[in-house]
């Protein structure tokens, strides 16, 4: 598998060896937006084909707007056959390290998020959880955030993942990697990431998959998220020309994805050939 | 001069030979906030008290939320002497190097900070400027003043100051450079700094006052942007105990002032002692 080429790949091992599909969702699968967002053309289809053929697949999104439960619905909407456990997603991660080492969280999470976090203890909070907060992102609750950080002895602040930026209907948005960086700089401290691009996120979503990486392919838009981190576990990466792509994303100075295709039906297409 | 003991320093030759003064205002001078802020006790008579001593004197700031006419005449109403051409700020600083690279700003600044501009050529904007815009920090303008960098084939953005934080009478605020920080990262950029800690700041400042680095000393809050940036360009800086000062400041790992003094007042019966 080298570069797609007019309509193909040329051939490689680890290609026919895959067992696995990681699929990232946003600009993937569709592109959000404040209507909720439209199904990229072929995603619907290529879903469906990689379950008929057998391979293993798990969504495995840094998605922080909405519970699971939420943004699973949305997709069942448009049509994507999706459920709720085929989810790995940064919050509920997050809840089991909150648990792990008694850390009692002050939210700066977009509301449709709060859910998640029901069953944590919030009073008197001892750090700080960052999600794609959206609107939340005001400039008094930045502050807030920033002043309960400040006040302890030693700040800790976990992120929901670290992405620059994302691509909505109505243009490109700052994601929570911009304002996780903006805290850390004011508080002098480094974030703890949840989410992609994580080592054990990662891993998370091929133990729950069943499959070890070197048989995994990760497919996702994001050079450094979600190409780079899958690669950094072993995987091998593909970078899709939807969603946040960007033609300079190919003369990335870091990240080289294993190949690119045009988007996830393409990809489909071709893994399902080298089968 | 060593650190402050009880109610004095020991002598040193540079305290000896200082023949200009740089003062930061914010947390020196006063104590900004919502309703105007609060001079900070014996800080009036101290400017008072430098006027009358011969030594030449000048204001050193990073204030980013209004023209200098403005500040000004605050300060002025609290009863400080002080006038607009003594006072060395970013926004002047940054329309001289907009003109002189032909730069058409973005402007991401306080709305009272717009009419310093009023005479830079904003159309189809080749940069963005970002200053302490405080409630025009919403999540809209932020991503907005990002599309701008974004989409410009090499990024050009300008900071008016770095600061990480400061203090209003309603608490701990972020400062610009926690904003200059999410849209460096999210566009993979560095942004140019104009105001404290950059050298050529303090350059102009002391340039305009006519007192090579050696005889000056700078006095402020910040031990970054004001005492770390002071020293390299070759000035002694004192850090007052008042406005952003916080005990740990006492332990940072890279900056030392050459003196801690309790507040303005104190420093300038320390040094007006030593002439």
């Amino acid at each position: 598998l080298g570069s797609a080429g007019r309509g193909g790949w040329e051939m490689a091992a680890w290609a026919r060896a895959v067992r696995g599909l990681l699929l990232d969702i946003s600009g993937v699968l569709y592109d959000s937006g404040g209507d909720g967002g439209v199904p990229i053309a072929g995603s619907v289809e290529a879903v469906r084909r990689i379950k008929a053929s057998g391979l293993k697949l798990r969504f495995c999104t840094n998605e922080t707007q909405a519970t699971r439960e939420k943004f699973v619905k949305k997709l069942q909407g448009m049509g994507f056959d999706i459920s709720v456990d085929e989810v790995t997603a940064p919050a509920p991660a997050a809840c089991r390290i909150l648990k792990e080492r008694s850390l009692r969280p002050h939210l700066l999470v977009h509301n449709d998020l709060v859910p998640e976090f029901a069953e944590i203890d919030k009073a008197n909070p001892n750090c700080v959880v960052i999600g794609d907060a959206a609107e939340n992102f005001t400039y008094a609750n930045l502050n807030e955030a920033f002043r309960v950080l400040i006040g302890m002895e030693k700040p800790v602040l976990i992120s929901l993942g670290r992405g620059r930026y994302y691509k909505e209907t109505d243009g490109l948005k700052l994601d929570v990697g911009a304002y996780m960086k903006a805290l850390e700089y004011a508080c002098d401290v480094q974030a703890e990431v949840v989410g992609k691009p994580a080592k054990m996120f990662f891993e998370s979503a091929l133990a729950e998959m069943g499959v070890p990486p070197e048989q995994a392919i990760m497919i996702g838009d994001d050079i450094v998220n979600d190409v780079g981190g899958a690669q950094r576990c072993g995987m091998r990466a593909l970078q899709v020309r939807t969603g946040k792509y960007r033609p300079c994303d190919e003369n990335h100075p870091h990240v080289k994805p294993d190949a690119y295709v045009n988007n996830l039906a393409e990809a489909v297409d071709i893994i399902l050939q080298q089968l």
